[in-house]
Order: structure tokens, then sequence, then C-alpha cells
């Protein structure tokens, strides 16, 4: 009778799932009830394999606790998509089904990508130029300054965001208490690395889902070495990293706007290379998307040659040596900590605005990204950088400002061009569109050398100012023109094809 | 009979020399007259051997126009020194005679030579920390001009000058004809490389020791790349190339205020490191005081580790690795050339005054030297950095206040801590004086760590507007004090012993 009864439901449940449209590149949830004896976190193995035509993609589950498991499946193209799911358990074993993925709506664009080698691009080609910061504990802080945080962020051109999965404990500025633990038991008695707590990562995932709305890429940093004997939650073995990892990567991979940072100053945390190897393999291996990854320096340098590194996530305040890197790797170099904004007597957190933007503006003319993060002093000990809540510094809105120069420079083609002395920096695509940045200079005018067979329009922008002013006329060949005199002055160059 | 007349001639002219007082690091110089049949300048050799006590030191003489021959030395340490001259025609052969050298006079402290390593001190002890200034041809400009620059530097704290032998043509900001050519002949007819004309090389010597008066020691640069066709005075073979170094070394070694500058961005010269080590030896060979002596880098990178190498002058707008260049050649390092103060569109002359002042104390700070030289546009086309004239700049008073600093410096002991970051760097004399400088940092607080068992002084300094303010208490261990919250700051602490 009972085994009546579950297949009744069974063929019920493929009928509802085989009715539901599920939006390219946004979560297809299939969620089971199952037996919760034992240790069913880590007893329990739970797949599916989502098929379309020729190509199909295998996703791990997880338990979500009160019986319930689930998998997650983020599909990549439109057509329709059957699964079938792979279980220890029989009655989580060869469910199958289907459904029917639909194109991407409007502001869709999928997960972020490589792009010609250096760049970055939605899945749907859209460009994408990262202007990230920096907030890495915000998703453990109270409800209501997370909502602040998330209010302040939809005001910014930010769509990149730096962000700890465990709760941080650094110096005077963060120490409280998260609303979540990641795992069953406690600091005092000890956690059982293999019983995680469903409820914190359920926060956690709704805080990306909640960026994906605004446009956000989540920049998920995996471990982190800011526990300092607060809660010990940094204290994993090999077996338990490797536990947490699939754990995690079956729950959020499927959210398009992860992005995987293996570590943020990863040398502090004194494993050896092999071990970080192992939990790179962890990720190429369960995440089915391939999202980008990286992982973060504090004073040592990892090997970016190596294959699991998308792109380079470094931390520096010199920023000559960009394109080098970029050399080297043949990867996009992002800077995502080049000292922050802010008045903390910390020597990585008192940059001025002008500084910080201007730092941004020389990684994009040396052919890489920037990265923000706000450390002002606060009555409330609410950094934006590790707590979140408002922002007050002034490079915010210069960074929209240069945000916009970005997209307004042609798709392809565009590379970064030094002259020897490795001075100054600027964009160009030959012949057609040319930018040069002058920094902290303060010369009175720029000479530009344009190609002599075409005219060019050129534009004054001052990028602390926020202008871009037109010069008057046109102009080919060697070219002075002037300059208002002060810091942070950019010329940018058209070509006019009209007859 | 004429050979009478002559010994008597030479017993008159022994006995007024004998009589005279050369001081201690001034100029002695001995006077012949002889034949200027033929080429005097290569045909005749002429040196002098001089002798006190046990030591001797030998000195080329040089011609010097109308049948006259020239030796000159500097004596370098008090009492009765001997003199014997050496030649190949007779009438200058075997001269001999002696003078008294006295002690220095108050001020003179004799040539400048390397001082525990990294640092540079008179030869009589006194330190001597430089604070340059750039000024390439200020001596090839017209006399009224030269005495604006000579009374400019007067008014400055400048003690050291970088200045060509040879005239410049750069750009469009320095192109005059100079009062003297360096030899017989004409750009059109061609040079005589043979025969060097006085009158230039009196014009330079005057010159530096103009600057002797004022304090400053000519940083000499031999060669240079900014003849570019002009005067083609660049085109010395090699063997013409020594003869000029000998002739100049003749002229000027006693000077004591002179420091050998091999070339300016000796790269752009193209010629092989074995001709340069040739010039090297020239000098180490003919130069009996050893004046200190470095070539400056373009694009290239000398091996600063060769024994002809006194200290490292250097081209570079990235300080940050001054401290590995110290550990790699444990030799002084002066930043000759970060961009100069001023706003003209060459890459290498648009430094703000803030920014051309924090050079110099993140130099100072890293355990080097910087160098100053300015840029301004004028209407009449007078930058300092060439031509000389006046200063329109605000980083000459505020590199005097920091000449200031380093001289309230303990005299040993001092050296430049970077934290593993290397971010920010301080000058440290272990128990008893620190030095942090914060750079374009706007931090509200300053945390320093100082030793527990002492009480320190703190003062916090601003090296923008020129002020040093006593933080009132003491302080001991790890130490918080408030800053002003702006760029170009820095704490000094000093021990306090008193009971």
């Amino acid at each position: 009778m009972r085994r009546y009864t579950l297949l009744i439901c069974f063929i019920l449940m493929s009928a509802i799932i085989d009715a539901r449209q599920i939006e390219q590149y946004v979560i297809f949830e299939l969620e089971l009830k199952g037996s919760s004896a034992g240790n069913p976190f880590t007893g329990v193995q739970l797949s599916a394999e989502f098929r379309l035509n020729n190509r199909s993609l295998n996703c791990d589950g997880f338990y979500d606790g009160d019986g319930i498991y689930r998998v997650r499946f983020m599909p990549d193209e439109p057509g329709n998509w059957t699964y079938i799911t792979k279980s220890n358990i029989k009655e989580l074993d060869s469910k199958s089904g289907s459904f029917t993925c639909v194109s991407a709506a409007p502001g869709n664009h999928g997960p972020v990508k490589v792009r010609n080698t250096f760049d970055f691009g939605y899945a749907d080609g859209t460009p994408f130029y990262p202007v990230g910061t920096t907030c890495y504990a915000w998703v453990h802080q109270p409800e209501e300054l997370v909502s602040e945080t998330l209010a302040t962020l939809a005001e910014t051109a930010f769509n990149k965001i730096r962000m700890t999965v465990m709760p941080k404990n650094y110096d005077v500025y963060i120490n409280n208490e998260p609303p979540f633990y990641p795992f069953e038991g406690s600091k005092e008695k000890g956690w059982d690395f293999s019983r995680p707590n469903p409820a914190f990562f359920r926060n956690f995932e709704q805080k990306i889902i909640a960026l994906q709305k605004l446009g956000i890429e989540a920049d998920v940093i995996l471990f982190h070495p800011y526990d300092a004997g607060k809660w010990n939650l940094d204290k994993m073995n090999s077996e338990q990293a490797v536990f947490y990892l699939r754990y995690l990567i079956a729950r959020i991979a499927s959210c398009r706007n992860v992005w995987w940072s293996m570590a943020n100053e990863y040398d502090i945390m004194r494993k050896s290379d092999q071990e970080w190897e192992k939990y790179f393999r962890v990720i190429q291996t369960y995440d089915p998307y391939s999202h980008l990854c990286s992982i973060h320096n504090g004073m040592a340098w990892y090997n970016h040659s190596k294959p699991w590194i998308t792109h380079l996530s470094i931390q520096t305040a010199y920023l000559q040596d960009i394109q080098d890197w970029r050399e080297l790797y043949k990867k996009p170099v992002i800077i995502d900590e080049c000292v922050y904004e802010g008045n903390i007597p910390n020597d990585w957190g008192n940059l001025t605005p002008e500084e910080m933007v201007n730092r941004f503006w020389i990684s994009w003319c040396r052919g890489a990204y920037c990265t923000h993060g706000e450390t002002y002093i606060h009555p409330e000990n609410i950094l934006w950088w590790s707590k979140g809540g408002k922002l007050y510094g002034k490079s915010p809105e210069r960074i929209a400002f240069l945000h916009r120069i970005m997209t307004e420079a042609p798709v392809e083609g565009v590379y970064p061009f030094h002259n020897q002395w490795n001075k100054e920096t600027y964009l160009i695509k030959d012949r057609e569109w040319y930018l040069f940045y002058y920094g902290n200079s303060q010369q009175a005018t720029a000479r530009v050398m344009l190609p002599k067979e075409h005219r060019f329009r050129l534009e004054v922008i001052d990028a602390w100012n926020m202008t871009i002013t037109p010069v008057a006329g046109e102009f080919s060949g060697r070219t002075e023109i002037p300059l208002p005199g002060r810091p942070y002055v950019a010329v940018r160059a058209k070509v006019n094809n009209e007859k």
C-alpha cells in the first residue's frame, strides 16, 4: 500500500515539475524527502544528472535538515532538460523528471566568465567591467544592518562584492557573534564539522540571491585567517574542509552570481600548496558551471599559472606590475585589495578618496580591474569593509563615473600600452579609441600621438570632478592640448569617421 | 748662462711656494711655463707626485693655454707636503718644492665619502645628508642667469646639484648655445677633440668653486645623451673620451666638492659595458682622491656591484625597491630622479609639490636619499631643471624642513624598517629614536610599538605644513595617538632617559 502511494506521489510530482518553466541561469531545485537517520549530511550521498540533448551535468545534492534533501541546478541553455537522481539510499535514488528551460529574461545575463583572455563578460556575451567592493562579513550582521548594506549597494555602481562564508574576528573592528553558526556545536563544546547548520547556509545563500537581484557578483571567500581563536571555525582538518566545500558547492554553485575565492590572505593560514590544490580540485570536480575561481594573497604569491585559477585576485599597493602579470599568466587581473579608503591606523585602511579613485583608474589603464573598500572610523564601529552599513567616502560615486567610462570603451581590441619608462599607461584601440590617464600628475598640457591618417575628437575627463569636456576641433598626429593642471585627469580620443 | 738664470728662478719660486700655507682640502696649484709647440694638450705629459711622510699621491697636470701648464692638488692632511714634477719635456720635468698644509677652517669639512655603508659623511667625519637638486646645464647659460641660479641656491637647503659638463639640447626646453665650447673647432667644421678649450673648462671649474662656497656638492655628469645632433659633442671615440676624462680630472678633481656621475641615462648612449668600464678605470686611475662615483640609469640597470660604483644614483618612480637595493649592493642609494616638480607634459616633469616632498620622505624612510628638480612651464622657457634661474615650486622649503629633521636624527645606528607588507617604512634606532612616516595616508590615529622598558616623548611632524607638535605625556609599549588625518604626517619618538 505504502509503495503505491509513493509511486502516485512521484508521478504527480514529476508532472508538476514537468509543467514548471525554469528561466535560463535561474535555479531549478529538486526537493526530496528522505530519512534523517544517522548523519544524513555525510551518510547520504545524493546527486543528479541533468541532461539536454547530448550534454549532461552532474550536481551534488545536500541535506537541508528536517528530512529534506535538495538538488539545485542552473540550466545554461534553453530546452527540455531531463534529470535522474543517484543516491545510496533507495528513497532518493533514480528519481527522474524533466523541465523546460526558457531564455533568460532581460537583465539576466548569466554567470560571468573570462572574456578575451584579460577581461570579463557574462555568459550571454555582454561585457562585464568589475568595479568591486569589499564587505567581508556583512552576512554575519544583524538583519537591520544587512538590509542597510543592501540598500547602500543598490545606490552604487559596485557589481562585485568580496564576502566571507565564515564570520570574522579582526582587531578592534569586528568581533561580533554571527546570527548563525555554520556547524552544530559551539566554541566551548567544539564543532561537529560533519553536521552543517542549514539555517546558516540558508541565510548565506539568501544574501547571494539578494545580491543577484542587485546585479552584483558574490566573490565568495571560502577560507580566511581571521578567526584568531574566537570560534575555531578555521580548525577543520583536510577531510572536514573538503566536506564543507562540497556542501557549500551543492548549495550555492547554482547561483549564477557566485565566484569562488579560495581564501583571503591564504598564506597566513599556513596550509601547504598541496592542501590548497586539493580544495581547488574539489571545486573543479563538483562545480558543474566552472564559476570564476581565484585565491587572494597576503604576503606570499600564488602560482597563478595553475589551471584552476581563472583570474588573478591580487593584494598589492604597487600597480606597476600589472602588465607583467598579464603577460606572464595570460589571465584577467583584479587588484582586489590595494588599501581601502578610510582613516584607521592600519596600513591597509587609510587611503584618501582621491588615491582610491586614482588606483581604480591606474588599474584599468594598465589592463586590470580594482576593488574598493571603506574603513572610516565609526562611532558604532560599523566599518563598511567588514560589516557593511552606510558608505561615507567620496570614492564610490567616482568609481561609478569610471564604470560609465569603462562601458563607453570599445568592447573589443582595447589593450594597455605603457611606454618603456612605465611611468604612464594608456588604453588603446588602434586607430580608433585612446584613453590617456595622467594619474597624480599636475601637467598643464597633454601631448598625445594620434595616427596621422585619421581625425580624432578629444575630450578631457576629470576623474575626480566627474566631468567630460569636449575639446573644440579635430586632431591628427602629434597633438598638444591644455589640461586643467591638476591631478586625476584623462584625455579620451575617438576617431571621427564622418565625411 | 741661461741655465743659471733658470736655476735661480727655480730656487726663488720654491721659496715662494714654501712660504705659502695651503688649507686642508683647498687647491694647491703649481703653475709652470713651457713650450706650446705642436699640440701641448696631448704632446706634453706632465704630472706631479705629492708626498707627506710616507704617503704620496700622483696628480696629472694639464695645459691651460698661453704656454701655461698647471698641476692641481688637494692636500687631505695637515703637514709639510713636498712635490716633484715629471714630464716628457725638460722644462717641466723634476720641478720640486714643498708647502705647508694647515688644518681646515671652520665650514670646510673636506670631500664627501660613504659613511657606514649606506650614508654619507665629509672627510672630517661630519655627517652629510644629501638633499640634491638638478640643474643640468646651468653653467652653459648667460652669466646673469648663472648668477641668479647661484643666488637661488644660496636661499635653499640643497647641498648637491646634478650638472653636465657638456651643453644640453632637449625637446623644446633647452637648446641655447653655450657661452663656451669645450674643444677647438665648430659643429660645422668639426671638433678637434684633442684640443680642449681652456676657457670652457675654466668657466666650468669656476662654477664648481662657486658651489663649494655655498656648501654644495657638484655631481658632475661626464657624459649625457642630450646632444641630439646639435653640436655632435657626443661623437668622441673611445680614445678621445679617455683624453677628455683625464683632462677634466686634472682640472677639477682637486675641488673637494666634486662627485663623478659617469653619465646621465647612460643606456641611451648605447655604449658597451666594456666602454663604460674603461672610463671608470680612468677615474679610478687618475682621480687621486677617490671622489664619489656613480652612473645614472635610463631604462637599463647598471651592475652597481662593480667596485668603481660608490653609491647608486637611480632613476625610478618606484621607491619600494630601495631596501632591496641596499641589501643587494650594500652601498648608499640616491634616487637622483623620481620625476620633477612641475607641470610640463613630459612624464618625467609634472609632480605636484606634495608628491615631490612625499618622495623625499619615503626615500629617506626607506634608507635612501632623494633629488629634486623643477619643471614649471616658464614664459621665457627658463626651467630650473636645465637652465637654473629662480625656483617657483613649493617643495624646496619643505625639503629644507626635511633636511633639518634628518640632521636631528641620531648620527649612528639608524636603519630603515619595513613590515612584511612593505606598505609603510620607518627609521629606527633601537630603543632610542623612531620615525614613523605615513606618506599619503589620511589615517586619524597612529599606532606605534615602543619598547616597554623605556619612556618616550612623541612629536607629530607635518611634512607639508612644516610643523613639529609635541604630544603631551610620555609613552611606552603599544601607543595610539591622534593625527591630523591628512597626508604627509610623521611621528617621531625619542627616548626620555631623565629620571
